[in-house]
């Protein structure tokens, strides 16, 4: 605490980050990471990418993988944008759409980063309980809003809506922005971004920090109507003129353009949840219906936090959120083969 | 316009970057970008470094960076602050240190972005006229504030200030933060680092984009009392954890390591900009003292704007602002002693 803090930052309370160890050897389950490297085109585009040229300013609108983007998801480039991760991406969404009068609806249990926008931008949230099997019932978010986010699949269940049940919400909610977070889309849920053409306050992000291996790279996308789009453009150009760097563009470009790659490894990272979800529910644990790279696990007779300690004396960081309600699970990032084996070894 | 942006955000004015041409073969003198590469060091760095490592997210805190410029600075890691661009660390800045009642202060004519981060983020600013020779004059800063930001040197005029007389403001205002933004520190002036540890207000800025060629990879870092980095690190943690990419870090790093190479071209942008000035002047163009990368200069009988106009018809760019008051002058970047000489050529 310091004299010189504006009033509106003393009580915040930041997002932390999963811990990323200065240790080698470590089987890291903790923070959703991809077990593969990116594309091999991605190596071949840095190493091709002439230094010199980083003396010059990058594209403030990173239009060549603005582009790339349009195309694969058949949407035009004014239906893009492009931030610094997911991360600045929900930032910047967060001050251009939700600082309304009424309150912002989010799940209780969802990504944590999203009420500490809120905290940050003094937006009132809503925070909406999940049901019994920890599922978003958005029958819930039929109220008064101001804004409604969720991440799909949800974080840190793993658990996704379908597609046409999102559209219902959009259908009775048309007057504020509708958020879905799809960071964790790639790995078996539907992707909203086909009803972008038909409902102009939904806006979808996504991140290349999960199934596209560059979380090294800090680079998140949101898709949605030119007009939200243009509200992003001008938080952003009021705040950051070129927050993605020459190499992000380009190993991005390069990422998107290996797409038997990318199908790849997202199904060995499928296959392999599969698998680990099996073994682990062999061993009595619960293990919620997952969508994501991830898997959200308890045990009706072992402690969550007492489990995370020993995994950890083991050199397998997994991640245990204090919160009421999921302080009995454990969120396990979901690696290769061979790392899952040592974890259901040591289980 | 939409319904769906927040009320805050319909009136802004985002900042206006300088142009980045997509046609080749221009002299570009409109951005303050280096003429030279970065640093050696940076290619060899990049490409040493191996890509399957982009899977993992970065150091949140870009430690091993830190480290480097608080050695390079005779200080402390913890007083060493880093954020994706100066532009980023500022807008964090004047949330964490800049919302209060009292007014910011700050030169009615300085780096336009200032203004628009009040616009943002609803600061009142009080912004304060040059003298005659268009100089900051900080005897005029000698009022009841909630901030004092200004650039030195000072853009887009070039003109410094000495250190003693920024020492001299931080003794007369002491209880709220005094901001100088060091962005042309390098080819020039004397940096206000030194008095870190005697005033804890004091609030240093720095980029990687001009002196150290790396524009392209959007680094910038603030330099304070640990009490004012606390602040920064609770803002940037409730807005974007992992601003730096790990090239990012490992480029700005290397550049760090080239102490030699960096002093060789600073000096060799200072002696262009002596010899452009002094051609300049002998032409009939008024030039004002410069300790920047950029020159900022006016013809008694010559309009700016048909000048710009004229020279962007010979492929040369430079750039004017429409700001009253600043309306006749042209500021161009220091290039090659090989662009200014076909810059003064055309003039």
């Amino acid at each position: 605490m310091s004299k010189f803090w504006s009033p509106a930052i003393r009580s915040l309370v930041p997002y932390t980050p999963g811990e990323q160890p200065k240790v080698l050897n470590l089987v890291k389950l903790n923070t959703n990471e991809n077990p593969y490297p990116p594309a091999p085109g991605v190596t071949e585009a840095l190493h091709a990418f002439p230094t010199e040229r980083l003396r010059l300013y990058p594209d403030p609108d990173a239009g060549k993988l603005k582009n790339v983007l349009a195309r694969h998801h058949n949407l035009n480039a004014e239906e893009v944008f492009l931030g610094n991760g997911s991360d600045e991406v929900l930032a910047l969404a967060f001050m251009a759409f939700f600082r309304h009068d009424k309150p912002l609806l989010m799940p209780e249990t969802t990504y944590s980063f999203y009420e500490v926008y809120c905290d940050l931008l003094n937006i009132d949230a809503r925070r909406i309980p999940l049901d019994a099997e920890f599922r978003i019932n958005l029958d819930d978010y039929q109220q008064d809003n101001g804004g409604i986010i969720f991440a799909n699949p949800n974080a840190p269940t793993g658990i996704a809506l379908p597609l046409a049940r999102i559209e219902q919400l959009l259908q009775q909610n048309p007057e504020t922005v509708v958020l879905v977070d799809e960071a964790y889309v790639d790995f078996g849920a539907e992707s909203v971004i086909p009803l972008i053409k038909r409902y102009p306050n939904l806006l979808v992000t996504h991140t290349f920090s999960k199934a596209r291996s560059l979380a090294g790279m800090r680079i998140g996308a949101a898709y949605g109507h030119p007009d939200l789009i243009d509200g992003l453009q001008r938080v952003k150009n009021s705040f950051n003129s070129y927050p993605l760097d020459m190499l992000a563009i380009e190993a991005a470009t390069a990422s998107m353009q290996d797409d038997a790659y990318f199908r790849e490894t997202c199904k060995r990272i499928m296959d392999t949840r599969e698998h680990t979800t099996a073994a682990l529910t062999g061993k009595g644990f619960k293990v919620l219906p997952s969508a994501a790279n991830f898997i959200f696990v308890t045990h009706p007779e072992r402690d969550a936090r007492e489990l995370m300690q020993q995994l950890r004396n083991e050199n397998i960081l997994v991640r245990h959120f204090t919160r009421p309600g999921i302080d009995q699970f454990l969120r396990i990032t979901i690696g290769t083969d061979a790392e899952m084996a040592q974890l259901i070894e040591k289980l």
